[in-house]
């Protein structure tokens, strides 16, 4: 039982979400990875989204570029939170991706972070303050990254003086 | 057994859709119609794009706004021509539809017309060019519908002499 | 101790936000709610954002517009999931309040959701299905709430022929 | 006697359009190609507008960017579908293609399909899809083509576990 | 023989064009007005480009909105300069209409102005500066319009004191 | 007395204002060239706007990117056509020259053209129309070009086949 | 002699700068104000831009629309604080007034604030800040009005309860 | 004491950054710099603009990219001058860092310049003109840098000839 699915459009999508890959693992936060197409396997799009709660997962993050449908789709079969990443595209850099997602109509929410790999990091980083809610170990993580990366930045403006 | 399925994400836009329907009735295509919401009705848009080839339909038209996910998913799951309509939207005016209708991944085609009435009415006539094509009845009212407006708009030109 | 903060940049939010009161309470998620500017009254955001999770909520709905700060500083300050709601602004229909809240830099997310009322609605959404993951009353709520927007649907369909 | 005309509006587009000959082959859809500039070439374009028909072309393909008129003028003279594919532009980066020839006025549709190299495959799929109509040997490749390419997708979730 | 001829692409943009033909009128330009629609009387557009030059105008005003072919397609068949208006459209507000005018490829030119009633009168000034260059009448009155509303503009910053 | 005044904003617009300048030597259009920045030179902009008209100049060409205000300032003193080239600028591609140019208000009109390298070739055809309305030298030679462009384009038809 | 001179484009402009004339004089900060249109009244600009200095003003505050030179235009002409204030337009809502005035090449800045209303009385606060760091009374009123606002928000976020 | 802080919300803005602190020094110009994430030291930001003005700065410069909290953050917290620079961008090219920086609501304003390098230098020339109201030595540099960069623009000019 993982407490997170992380779900991309396309295998080509894989270099973007490593790094929520990565920082999943460093928050101690369990998931699964899956290619799922929205548009070349709209079957197992559908059952993957029926069948998640059931698998116990806590939180669906899902990447898809251009007219994105994944994550909206999945929401659409689940009342488990959906966490959409825009992937960045080609022609329109993500404007697609990111109106495909965010702009979901009242009924199906979609928890949509940045375009390309600031909203890949910060997916993960939802991901766990939901699951640190109820997960000590999580919280724990969370907090010691957040600490950390305020330390980091500190120590960068002792570093420009 | 109709020709085109015409299906809009909800009820609230059959005010636009009604353009479609009324042009397609002029053009002596049979049609049926149908709300199917993406987002809230995911079961029944997957089993409609599955069965729509064996239903005989020849075109499918959707219509739907905001992050409009309805003509794509219908695309994934049939080999049908899918016209889509973008729906004018509240905040951004349709350019979210558009770009979530339009900028399909290679491998599911949406045949895309303009945002709002004059798409409405195009995907009318788009599903006429189509069937036309084995269907000398449409043929023959599309061929009248195209040399009608062209008088009208001559006519204009004489009216403002 | 509520489960939920409702934060709103300006009292002019109000009528907006309203929508996503009247469904927490729907879906039987406790909530209070709260002016708190940004930019006329940081310390008092400052102050939110650092005792939110002693405090005991377990997601912050923030609402704001035009140049958005308020969802993504609270997120500054706690590990708690904020939910920024992009209001529809003035000159820019809420492209500028968009910009503000999902671009958030790695390291600090925002859950966004759509410009407007689809957005007010989907955050209150978005914030049970969080809780659901350990309230039951909630999740059944959430799980009647879906599948009477299903069945109004399906109902609208037969409406319509 | 061809089933489809690409028609591109400069040499210079040869590159993206290739993708759609090459996939036209693929699904044995038999094709001729024109370049034909709308602005240095009015005249012709008028012509293959009005004899298109004639030469019992099925669907015109047209591929063009920028102030992008090729499509929209060739659906003027014709009543057979027209698919516009918007090429990616330099400064703009199809953004004004796109809106050139998805945009219409009421009267006379253009098939839209996404800028640049996803569009121009999805041009050939949606040409097969409304020849498929009436001809089973490309409606058999087409059903073989997205079978292949659900397969492909499926072996690459496989293969990233 | 008229110095100007003032086209538009349909009798709905005539509201707006009637600004064009009274500041005509007012600078002495001589001109006759035509609804010649792209989309529907390709012929007709043809035929005015082709024929312009020898029916001795000077300059070509064309107003159209959306995917604005008419300028460009002027211009195509003609060596006379085109002035292009964009006209504000429905849903995209005219940024439709400007691109599908100002971006013409390298070629054939479009001399385009402001969106709506600004360019709408700048069109039959920047006429009036092409034909002033060797019709001293209109170049008189071009300078006391020019005169006049400098004057009209010192007068307001002096009823605002 | 040269024909047309090419002017750029600044020196490192040359490279792409070069197209033009080779174009108009190619139509036999006389020019003289000038970099006049409108904010580092307001006074030198100011003057040479007052003074073109008895300098004899026929056409003004400007280019200039961001908040481009060099053609909009020299229309402001002049009578003459004014022709502004949006050159493409860094952040955003040329959208803030193409607006700060083309988007004048009611009563100083300039002609815009094209983002970029298709604007400043197009940017010399314009100016040769409009000389050529009474030149018959430059006349032919747009005529020549003009056919010859056409010719290049159906003969890379003739090479794709 | 007065700190502030308060420009607007145009007439026109007065009823949204008159939010900006009302909040300097609550301030306590003296200004007159003044119509220079920068396409009429280049002259005017061009001395008021060059005398602003020995007429003592500490600051300029600009107010236009669409193609917006007037703030540029003034800067160019003077070493003193030009804050430009872009007037929400009719076709695009103020982006074209806005990127026309924050675009500025490098080496003459303009101080940009919000499109429109809420720009309108920011430019008075940004003027009010710059004069207060040497006049105590308007800092004085400055730190009053900031506090006041505090308090009102305060106070809303208290009758939210 | 300084007479400019200058802020950038991460160490990888420092390359852009560095052009607006050479500017500094060469109008002689005093300032000290540092690192203030908005999201990851929200503490010191608060800090920072508490007590700015006792510190004696007289302007502050703020330098954010994406969701740009900073500038408008230190703001809230001041009643000094601040200059924001919107940092280009990845994925929108700074049209995000722009309008979260300058779409600021009525109350508190943040004087925006362009996006990127342009911004960079002119934040510095803004700065420099507010601080020369009162400093004879920084009026003189800033009056001979103005003056150089003229001569080396007329200078360029006569090059082209």
């Amino acid at each position: 039982m993982m407490q997170v699915a992380l779900v991309m459009g396309s295998i080509s999508d894989w270099p973007q979400v490593q790094a929520t890959a990565n920082l999943l693992t460093d928050l101690h936060v369990s998931f699964d990875k899956h290619v799922i197409s929205a548009h070349r396997m709209p079957k197992e799009l559908q059952h993957f989204g029926e069948t998640a709660k059931s698998e116990q997962y806590q939180v669906i993050i899902a990447a898809a570029g251009g007219a994105a449908h994944l994550p909206g789709m999945l929401a659409a079969n689940t009342t488990l939170p959906v966490i959409g990443i825009p992937v960045q595209s080609k022609a329109l850099n993500g404007m697609d991706s990111l109106l495909s997602i965010v702009q979901m109509p009242s009924g199906v929410p979609v928890a949509t972070v940045a375009i390309g790999s600031a909203g890949a990091k910060n997916a993960a980083l939802l991901a766990a303050e939901i699951i640190a809610l109820h997960d000590s170990d999580v919280d724990h993580q969370l907090q010691s990254f957040r600490e950390n990366q305020t330390k980091e930045a500190i120590k960068s403006n002792e570093q420009l003086q």
